[in-house]
């Protein structure tokens, strides 16, 4: 009998509450699942499904820990935790993937095709937009989001370049790596997607140099991480950019006083480009925790080596 | 030596003067083009290149006519013309089919996402929409323009059904026709779109009956013809309904004073849904004359048995 807690808010739980136990049913792997609510004894837990968020953050009692499962794609929240000695494994998620791309490429539409000025009523101005073709978008990071996000943007016609650390073979894509394809992808974009982690590395990756490379006009997408933009450079930037949509900030919920709210410039949405989908994601989980009782190597383990903390 | 007329406002004129005799060049097609403003002999006259909305309306004098080739792909303002005895053909070209693709799939994903409720800030409210999965699209016209964005759509993952006269065969598109198929298709759907001409048989297509059939909160786009759409119908079905999004007007520009202008629910893009691209459309052209020069059987000859006049 695996004994498993769910490290989580109530809410959360709601959403797992059948599905996990279900997806562990149908793997045949026999478990317990308690909540933080039950205050269990952290000696007796084998593994923990975790929100980032949650209060749980000393790992040091859990004395045989055999792993971590995040339950979000995103774990800067955790990776850097000292406390933590056991596997750590991050969500991949097809419905998570989905997500993205459905609002990258909804948010890379509407800009290309300058929606803003036809939902505020600016009046009859007749200039049909040019064709995917001629918009090249730049996508920053081509892991497991990145590289679903520029496929889709590819077959729809636009020319896509693509950033990470190591080339990468994706149909359509140009791929370049380093400072000198960062600039190369960010000069000749007229769309730029931030979909790195957030790591030592990549800490404002968009600051006043990098900014400074985006042509007057264009547009900047964040769904990655709020920490990966230099506000303030961005905010200096904006006057001669195209506009800004982010989804990530260093402060969440974004605060009520904080420029972004009233910049004519700015689009916010809630943090809601990609939500773990608990019908997709309690398989991924159930599935980790199978291999790790059967003794198989987990998968989306994180390298943390370049972690934020 | 065959003798073309350019009949279209002087600014497309200006777009193809290089790019048509180009085009017929490399077909070797022996040629000279006139324009309107050349007064030409209509006795002389081989082929009308022709925009459906130019002063030419009379085509009576053109005694050795071969053929018409609009530059439009929808030719409703023409096909009723019973001066006009000699074949017409409609604009099919790649670029009027990509433009229409990154509408359609823009303002789906739009409203979709609720991006207006973002881009109007009304505050943070972190609610993930649904994925395409669950958001059916229903597409009425399953011709050049319609089977293209029904594909990508589906593509994206969204469930899409398809109206048209005749059964299509389209993977991953649910294909119905007739009544009953449009009461199914629009039942169904979230998001309608209108891609079918504008014929007898298709004029106020959506009318109190068939937009009763949409559910509350479903979201109509007309990127077809403004006349496919009974407005007064519409205005009296918003309040219960999502949206309207309207490429095309009864009477373009649309009227200062016309009540979609104000009303909150309707989105106005100014006919620029698709636009002919010249650098595409002149192949067309070109190819349609080497044709019926060589005694081959023209391309995308418009049936005008359903013509509206
Ligand atoms: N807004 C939301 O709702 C939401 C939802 C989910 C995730 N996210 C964010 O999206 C991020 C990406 O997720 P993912 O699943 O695609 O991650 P992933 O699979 O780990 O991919 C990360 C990509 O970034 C590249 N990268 C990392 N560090 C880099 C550096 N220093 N220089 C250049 N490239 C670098 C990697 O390069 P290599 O390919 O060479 O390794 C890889 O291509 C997550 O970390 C999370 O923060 C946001
Ligand atoms: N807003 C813009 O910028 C813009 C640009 C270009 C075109 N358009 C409009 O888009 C329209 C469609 O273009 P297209 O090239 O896709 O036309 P198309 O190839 O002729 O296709 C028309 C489709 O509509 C279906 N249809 C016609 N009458 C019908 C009826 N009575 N009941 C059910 N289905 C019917 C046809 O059914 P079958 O398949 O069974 O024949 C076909 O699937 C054009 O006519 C034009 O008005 C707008």
């Amino acid at each position: 009998m695996t004994r498993i807690l769910f490290a989580a808010s109530a809410k959360t739980w709601t959403e797992y509450r059948d599905l996990l136990p279900a997806a562990l049913a149908a793997r045949s792997v026999a478990h317990e699942i308690l909540t933080l609510d039950d205050a269990p004894d952290p000696t007796g837990i084998d593994w923990i499904v975790y929100a980032p968020s949650c209060p749980l953050q000393d790992f040091s009692g859990f004395s045989r820990l055999k792993g971590v499962l995040s339950l979000w794609a995103g774990v800067e929240l955790v990776e850097g935790n000292r406390t933590l000695t056991a596997p750590l494994a991050r969500m991949v998620d097809s419905g998570l993937t989905q997500g993205m791309v459905e609002w990258v490429t909804g948010h890379v539409l509407r800009h290309h095709l300058g929606m803003d000025a036809h939902i505020a009523k600016t009046g009859w101005t007749p200039v049909a937009p040019p064709l995917a073709a001629d918009r090249p978008v730049a996508i920053l990071g081509l892991g497991a989001l990145g590289s679903a996000c520029a496929s889709v943007l590819a077959g729809l016609g636009f020319p896509v370049t693509g950033w990470s650390r190591s080339p990468r073979n994706i149909s359509g894509v140009t791929s370049v790596t380093g400072d000198d394809g960062l600039r190369t992808a960010l000069q000749g974009a007229d769309i730029t997607v931030l979909l790195t982690p957030l790591t030592r590395s990549t800490e404002s990756l968009m600051n006043a140099r990098t900014l400074g490379w985006m042509p007057d006009g264009a547009v900047l997408l964040n769904p990655g991480r709020g920490a990966l933009v230099d506000d303030a450079a961005l905010l200096a930037e904006l006057p001669r950019l195209g506009h800004a949509t982010l989804d990530t900030f260093r402060v969440e919920p974004l605060p009520g006083d904080h420029p972004f709210w009233t910049h004519p410039k700015v689009t916010i949405t809630p943090h809601i480009a990609s939500a773990t989908r608990p019908a997709t994601a309690a398989g991924v989980i159930a599935e980790n925790i199978r291999r790790g009782e059967a003794g198989e190597p987990l998968l989306h383990l994180v390298d943390r080596t370049e972690a934020l903390q």
